[in-house]
């Protein structure tokens, strides 16, 4: 047994406590290469917690190089290859020295977005983790001609430091695409941001303070959850109708605008961020009377709506849906948008479009928070945008996501249990998938992990109610083939812990019969 | 006479007043294109205000296009060309809807950093305002060539969605680098920031809340005093000494260390931020035996060290001086730096070298500010290096800085009256200019304007103890030619003001004269 102690009412999470410790025993020779650890089951029954918390702290040690997995045989101490961390600290900057760092820091938080049990790897070929974009059909060609071009023709002005509000030439761009899409945009209207991302830390800057409340969609964009935890703001979370018989089969999918409004009578609410469009992480699309009554709901409340479109050009289907800008009359909508999905998800540009005052505030705090977004990407986007490649890798992407989602449904439909359920979105990144109740999504993780699958738990999406028996498909980074064969792995390891529960649920029934 | 209404008690700035006071008037037609308004001065009088604060309203209104001032006939509205502003709004998004959004913001802050006295314009071709690159000596070519390089190579991995903490290939390039320095520092001890105003914002929310302290240099870099008082956090300040008549002459120039010892005393600080090296806006580099001074105090304290060393490299004689990170031996320094004024300012890049349970942190908060920097800059930049190229720049630049450093100091004691004292940097961006007590340096900005002359006041650059007769010449961005006339008008401007000041108080004199 591995004297190994955990504290259950620290403030650091338990699967970090035991990566800590078990570090610790292979740093003091207690543990040696070559060793076997238990598996990670076995290891939870002795720690008395769940198992998932022994498989996350194994991945993060497993990713440091410290023990390895192997199919079969069960995890050992790393050997030969001594890893980065245990080599001796040089002199200066090696340890933490002799400040206490971590009392020092402003919060307790330090945990990842995505815990490492999600972290791809070269053994991981089916990833349906991440909502990114398909990097295979990039246009690297053409975005280097865009990039020589502007280097060419403005390179002094590309390399001097810029306005904060953005780069000329890409507002310009972007002020034609959307006036083209039927919002009436001007200049003062425009932000440049580092993506949508950091669009969501500005905002919680200019409008809210310690203690202020935020309402969002539940389950959200861990990014935004974590934007708001950060800033201390309260999020109030509304309920996503997902369109499954167990949530809200029949009406309409997207945030439960019902419930919404009772939340916005209940509380002071500063504001909304909501993603009408093929939701994060459920996929949903709100229909468009819901979103008129939304926009006269958060009329009545005078509490702006903050609309996150970064998925919403990515429609499968040519038949368009109004964004709340567009059906904005009130003048209550910040839309937030990005590069990311339509185009290239490492050069980091977004922008958000706002009434004038609001959008002179944004840029005095886009101003201190890193004076302007990087000028090359900026240059090099608006030239792709303005040679018409934007629109033209946009209608070829729209297609490959349709079909790997078309992939994706198909698959589902063909392996999975009856009593699986998954929302319908049409476009986007993303699918939501239900177990049957009493499922934990992360449990599956541990087994389709051992099968190179990687998916992400649902939990992770949750600020309140986490529903465990959850889990999010990104399908637009894999190919047909890849989603048809993830899918029945996923499928069929479920099936095994399916039957597993059944003889458990027969056993306990028989030991009942015993009883009596 | 104007209607005019000023409120001092407002939380709005005067000159914002004003300014909108007078555009109001435009819109309404009671004032009319050709219309001649009033000179600053008169209206100073006539309102009870400084003149400072109607140039700026002035300076404002010109930059939207709505006033013109004509040298030596005076400032009229603008005919013709209607400005932007003043069209009607586009339905949807032209007008500010009926939200009261500035009650929905989280601060009242609504001031530039630099205000639009300073702003430039092709009327000024000689402005001393910034602290920047000599955009002249871009290697425009050689950047494009590392572009290129990196996007034949490795385009995919640059486009996709990258590592928080940075493009490994750049990090491994500033580990070298910074080895070769002298700082033993591994992939674990760095994170690649936006730039510096970035790399502060991550060390603010890492560290501090609300109501916490912070200790800087006072006078300091507004783009940090614009962060911590976004995050109402508490600046405490610590005088520079400049070395002139008036401070500290004789000792040694630089942060005060005798009085920093005294704020932690007296203050519980959580953070120190300085810039031992060409202090922005001083100039100032504090001694060998202060900085190791410094770094007993801090340690004795336990309060860590934020070290901008965005100057350092730009030093014009070749004798080296230890960074507090190279004599950091209780590991309690925190160094940032960027490639904006060794490099090029318009790709925000720069890096954060700290303890790894720092960087840890410090990932995390930049994961949720906005994911990682761009990928396109990082790459090129790693190329950039790999290739020698930045070491080359960086020697070119030292010279040609040097040069223009030493064309100011030869000017400024050509022309300057014998009451002007100045700082005597050995390198960075700028020099700090002392006018004789009593002047004010915005009220000279009002009139070196109109002769095509710009410099940043003092009072910028103050969060406490505002020193008004103090002012800031950047000259890395100016030719020697401009530097010589810049100063030969100021030093002009400046005489002309000392001698109405000697008739007036000679006619004071006369007057005691005539009473007694």
């Amino acid at each position: 047994m591995l004297p190994l102690q955990l504290q259950p009412a620290s403030h650091i999470p338990l699967y970090i406590q035991l990566r800590d410790q078990l570090r610790a025993l292979v740093h003091a020779g207690d543990l040696r290469p070559g060793d076997r650890i238990p598996a990670s089951r076995e290891l939870a029954v002795q720690l008395g917690v769940h198992r998932t918390t022994v498989a996350n702290a194994y991945a993060e040690l497993e990713s440091e190089g410290l023990i390895q997995g192997h199919v079969g045989r069960g995890t050992f101490i790393r050997g030969s290859a001594l890893p980065m961390k245990i080599t001796p600290p040089p002199p200066s900057l090696g340890g933490n020295g002799g400040v206490r760092w971590e009392s020092l820091f402003a919060d307790e938080r330090g945990e990842e977005v995505l815990s490492r049990l999600t972290q791809e790897s070269p053994d991981h070929d089916v990833s349906f983790v991440m909502a990114r974009p398909a990097a295979e059909f990039f246009p690297v060609e053409e975005l280097r001609a865009c990039c020589n071009a502007v280097l060419r023709r403005e390179a002094t002005q590309i390399l001097r430091l810029g306005p904060s509000d953005g780069y000329p030439p890409l507002k310009q761009q972007l002020a034609e695409m959307l006036r083209a899409e039927g919002i009436a945009v001007r200049d003062e209207n425009l932000l440049i941001t580092d993506g949508c991302q950091q669009a969501l830390d500005l905002l919680c800057k200019a409008f809210l303070r310690p203690g202020d409340s935020v309402l969002l969609e539940n389950p959200a964009y861990p990014g935004a959850i974590a934007i708001f935890a950060g800033a201390r703001v309260r999020c109030l979370g509304v309920p996503v109708r997902t369109g499954t018989r167990a949530n809200g089969s029949g009406g309409p999918v997207g945030v439960d605008v019902s419930a919404l409004e009772a939340t916005l009578i209940a509380n002071r609410v500063k504001l909304m961020v909501l993603t009408p469009d093929f939701q994060n992480p459920t996929g949903t699309t709100l229909p468009v009377p819901e979103r008129r009554r939304l926009l006269e709901i958060a009329a009545r409340h005078q509490v702006p709506v903050v609309e996150d479109h970064i998925y919403a050009r990515l429609r499968a289907r040519v038949e368009k849906v109004p964004s709340l800008k567009q059906l904005d009359r009130a003048n209550l909508v910040i839309q937030i948008d990005s590069f990311s999905k339509v185009a290239f998800p490492g050069l980091r540009v977004g922008w958000c479009i706002a009434p004038e005052n609001v959008i002179e505030r944004l840029r005095l705090v886009k101003q201190t928070t890193d004076l302007h977004t990087d000028q090359l990407s900026q240059a090099t986007l608006a030239e792709f945008t303005r040679r018409g490649l934007l629109a033209r890798h946009l209608a070829c992407m729209r297609k490959v996501y349709g079909s790997r989602l078309a992939a994706l449904q198909a698959a589902l439909e063909k392996h999975m249990p009856e009593e699986v359920q998954w929302t319908r979105p049409e476009g986007g990144m993303c699918l939501w998938v239900e177990l049957p109740h009493g499922f934990d999504a992360s449990e599956l993780l541990i087994h389709v992990r051992e099968r190179g699958v990687l998916f992400a738990p649902g939990r992770y999406f949750y600020f309140q109610n986490p529903q465990p028996n959850t889990l999010r498909l990104g399908f637009a980074g894999l190919d047909e083939r890849r989603i048809a064969r993830g899918v029945a792995t996923l499928a069929e390891l479920l099936r095994i812990e399916m039957r597993k529960r059944q003889r458990g649920a027969r056993r306990v029934e028989g030991a009942r019969v015993a009883l009596v």
